[in-house]
């Protein structure tokens, strides 16, 4: 985990263009819900990654950067989306959620195991700096959390999905 | 799981374009590793996921298609890429193979169960001729594996990555 800068700015930009991509999606998918609240939220998450994404490639002009591949920087798939019942998943508000939040709290591990321990004093202070911006991304997405209604079945309870014909 | 035909072949154009898009990160990956065979194996799966899509595409012409998310069609993360040592991942011939193959095990999944649960007659002829072309991606990916060197200690086997520092 000791990463030079051109390997750290290389994931970063990835991250945040990654986390715009699925906060796209979610905002659409919570409008075509009309469930407008939590699709502003994702829409304003969506600027922030881009914002964030944006000013990392700023950071990055003349620097050469690694070729990174789709796994080392994707979001995990929603809990649903295992097996070909993938395919019919849509999600509920507070999934959808919790779907974002746990992306986000992986992204601040990574960003706060690297900044512990590259010895990149660079790579140190970026890190450090971008851990605290997904902190408030969490944070945000718990206390949306806090006042959305959780769906009757939970599906982070639910073992198997229900037959589907 | 009875999908109408814009919905099958959305699903369909999605699912080989992410494949070719996987399969060119694969042989970019084995290129680097100087593993040129397997290489060529994984630009031979770009090119058919390609004539796949764009016949796919052709078929659907004047179709108007549903959108998307990307969950719903997405190959899996390798195995490895679970937590920030994600970060870290590359794989072996031996990985990218087993990676390759349970994807496309899932895709044959996919559509031999929508071929036979489909009342549209259209969806059920091509699902049907679809999961062939699919059996036979399997049976070329089961046939390199059985020449390709299993590594010391295999993935599938392991609990724990190594400690990385």
């Amino acid at each position: 985990m000791d990463y030079t800068l051109p390997e750290f700015l290389a994931h970063a930009i990835a991250l945040e263009h990654e986390a715009a991509e699925r906060y796209l999606e979610l905002a659409d998918m919570m409008e075509a819900h009309r469930n407008d609240e939590v699709s502003a939220l994702f829409r304003d998450m969506v600027r922030f990654s881009r914002l964030h994404h944006d000013s990392i490639v700023e950071r990055a002009r003349g620097v050469a950067l690694p070729t990174l591949r789709s796994w080392q920087y994707r979001w995990s798939h929603p809990p649903e989306a295992g097996g070909e019942e993938a395919f019919d998943v849509t999600l509920d508000a507070y999934s959808a959620l919790c779907y974002a939040r746990e992306n986000e709290a992986r992204a601040l591990e990574y960003y706060s195991t690297v900044g512990q321990q590259s010895s990149d004093p660079e790579v140190h202070r970026l890190a450090a700096e971008f851990a605290a911006e997904e902190t408030e991304h969490v944070q945000a997405l718990d206390d949306w959390l806090a006042r959305t209604p959780r769906p009757s079945t939970p599906w982070r309870d639910d073992p198997q999905p229900p037959p589907s014909n």
